[in-house]
C-alpha cells in the first residue's frame, strides 16, 4: 500500500493517526497532506519515524504514486472538515481508496459514493463497526494465547502506543506477539479490528471478545489495546469492557509523568497509582484473575533523561513492578515480566 | 391510555415487561394478548398487581376500547415473532400507536410504517436510542437531587423492580422521589428515559447524565434504574457506564436469595456480597463518593416467609446495613436509610 495521510494544520502535535501510522504501519507513506507544512519533511519534527514528504494537497502528488488516502487527523466530535473535501474528491478521481476513522462516516456522504464507484474505490470508515457484533459469551479465557491488556490512569496517556512498541520488542525478542487493537488508529495500522468505543454498549465486551476468539491460538501472546480509564466519568464503560471482554492475564499500566487530573474533566483528580492497580485487579478478578506486572509512563512532558529516569524510577516503586517510557528507554525488563 | 399488552405463550412467568407496566405503569390495562391463556384472567396467575382479561388476539378486542398496543414479552436474541405480526396489523388498523422494546425495531418494518401512516399511528421503538446523544460532561453530581442508584450482583436480580417500589413507598412516605428508566421495561413503564444498554459504548454515561441532567432539580430523589452487574462477563460496561454517568449519592445492592453463579455464564461465581460492596463503593468513589446504605433481597424463590425473612435477615448482617424483600417485606427502614 501505498498511502499519502491527511493532516492539514494539524501535523505533527495533533495528528495522532498520522503519527501512529509513520510510526507503526507497515504501508509506505507517500506523502503527508498538510497545507501549513508545505515542502518540509516529516523527519524535520519527528525523527524516528517513517519519513515522507510533506504536501499542500493531494493534487500535489501523482495519480500513480499512491493508492490509499488515510485521514490521519480527528477534529473534537469526529466531523469531516469541508476543507478537506477536494482532497478526497481528487483521491477518488486518482483511484485511491479512503480510510477514515472519523464519526462522519465517508461511506454516507453522497457526492463520495458516486465518485468511489465511478472510480472503483472503497471508502472504508474504521469507526463503523460490522452489523454481526452480540454479547460476549465469556469465552476470551478460553484461548491459550497469553492475554496483556493495557490499562490507563487516563485517555492520551499512551495505551495504543505502549501496545505497538511492546508487540514490536516482544517480536525482536523472540515472541509470537500481535496487537489486537480497539480504536481507530490502531485498526488503521493493523488493517483490522473493533471500533470498540463506537459499537453498541451491550456489545463492548462481546466486540473485543469476537477479535481474541478470532486470533484464537495464532500466536503466543496477544496485547490488547485498552481505551479510557476505569474511573474516567464519561468513558469508563469502555474501558470496563474492553477489561471482561478480553479476560487477560497481565495487564501494563500506563500513566503520563505529572499528570493529576483528568484531562478536560479537571474537576476530578486521579486516584493514587495503588488506587489504580487494585481497582482493576479487584475489578478483573471475578472474570479474569490479572495482576499489573509492569508499568508504561509517557514522560514526553519532561525534557531531560535524568528526570525522566528518575520519574520512571519512581513510578516502577510506586507499582512494585518494572516500568519503563516504552519511547524514550529500553522495554527488556517489561518484555521479561510479561514473559 | 387504555393499552393491550402482547405477550404470547410467555405470560406470566417469561413476560417481564408486560408484568412490569401491570405492577407500575398508570395506563389502563384494557387486555393481556397470549393465545395460550385465552379466557383466563391477569389476577388469576398473579394477584397483586392490574387485573385485565387475557385474550387470544386483538381482534378479540373493540377497536374503540384500545389506543396502544405494548409488546411486553422480549425473546432471547429480541427479534419479531412473526407469529404477533397478525395482532400488530389489526391494532395498527384499529388506530393504535404500538410500543416496543424489541432490538427489531417496528419503524423500520415496510408494512407496519405503511399501516401506521395510513392509520395516523405511532410505531414507538423505546430501544432506539435518539440521535443526540453524546460523551458524558460529569455534571450528574452538580444536580440538588439525591441520586440513589440500585446496582446488583448479576442481571434479573430485580433492580427495575426495586427501584419502581422504592420510588412509589418514598412518595407515600411524603418525599418527592422519581426514577429515572435505563431498560426498556422502565422506559415503557415512565414513558421515557434512555435505553443505555443500547446506545454509543462512548455514550453510556452520557445518556445517563442527560436524563439526570434534564430532570434537575425537579424532584428531592432520583431513583436510577441499575444494569446488569459490574462484574458480569457480557454487560459489565452498561453497569460501569451508569454507575459513573449518574455520579450517584447512595447505593441499594439488590441480589436474589440463592444464586451463586452468574445467569446464562455459570462457569463464572459471584464474588462475596462484601466484594461487591467494595467494588461498587470503591469504583463509585473517584467520580463520586456512594456508600451501599442498604439492601434489596429477591426472595421469590423461597417458599415461606419465615425462610425469606431469615434470608433478609443474613443479607443485612452480611452488608451491614437495612435490607428488604421489597415485594414481600416492609420498606421502611430502606426508605429511612435513604433520607
Amino acid at each position: 500500500m501505498h498511502v499519502a495521510i491527511l493532516a492539514h494544520e494539524k501535523f505533527p502535535g495533533r495528528a495522532k493517526t498520522a503519527l501512529g501510522v509513520l510510526r507503526y504501519a507497515d504501508y509506505e507513506a507517500v506523502a503527508v497532506v498538510d497545507r501549513e507544512n508545505d515542502g518540509r519533511r516529516v523527519n524535520d519534527y519527528v525523527p524516528d519515524v517513517q519519513d515522507a514528504p510533506i504536501v499542500a494537497g493531494m493534487d500535489d502528488l501523482d495519480a500513480d504514486a499512491v493508492d490509499t488516502l488515510l485521514i490521519g487527523i480527528a477534529p473534537i466530535g469526529g466531523g469531516f472538515d469541508e476543507s478537506w473535501r477536494e482532497d478526497v474528491r481528487t483521491a477518488l478521481e486518482y483511484g485511491c481508496d479512503v480510510v477514515s476513522g472519523l464519526h462522519y462516516f465517508l461511506s454516507e456522504d453522497e457526492e463520495f459514493v458516486r465518485l468511489a464507484e465511478e472510480n472503483g474505490c472503497e471508502l472504508q470508515d474504521v469507526r463503523k463497526p460490522h452489523d454481526d457484533l452480540t454479547v460476549a459469551e465469556g469465552v476470551a479465557g478460553d484461548i491459550d494465547a497469553e492475554v496483556i491488556l493495557t490499562v490507563g490512569t487516563d485517555c492520551s496517556v499512551g495505551k495504543m502506543t505502549v501496545s505497538m512498541e511492546l508487540v514490536r520488542d516482544a517480536r525482536e525478542a523472540g515472541l509470537d506477539a500481535a496487537v489486537v487493537p480497539t480504536g481507530q488508529t490502531g485498526i488503521m495500522i493493523e488493517g483490522w479490528g473493533n471500533p470498540v468505543d463506537r459499537v453498541v454498549s451491550d456489545f463492548t465486551a462481546g466486540a473485543v471478545e469476537e477479535m481474541l476468539v478470532e486470533l484464537g491460538d495464532e500466536h503466543d501472546y496477544l496485547f490488547v489495546e485498552g481505551q479510557g480509564s476505569i474511573v474516567h466519568p464519561a468513558y469508563s464503560a469502555v474501558t470496563c469492557g474492553i477489561l471482561h471482554g478480553s479476560m487477560p492475564d497481565k495487564l501494563v499500566l500506563c500513566h503520563e509523568a505529572g499528570r493529576e487530573a483528568i484531562h478536560g474533566y479537571e474537576s476530578f483528580s486521579l486516584p493514587s497509582i495503588p488506587t489504580y492497580v487494585d481497582l482493576y485487579e479487584n475489578l478483573s478478578a471475578p472474570v479474569s484473575e490479572a495482576e499489573v506486572v509492569a508499568g508504561a509512563l509517557n514522560t514526553a512532558g519532561l525534557e531531560d533523561d535524568v528526570a525522566a529516569r528518575d520519574a520512571v524510577d519512581a513510578y516502577a516503586e510506586t507499582l512494585g513492578a518494572p516500568a519503563t517510557d516504552v519511547i524514550r528507554f529500553e522495554t527488556d525488563d517489561i518484555i521479561e515480566a510479561l514473559r
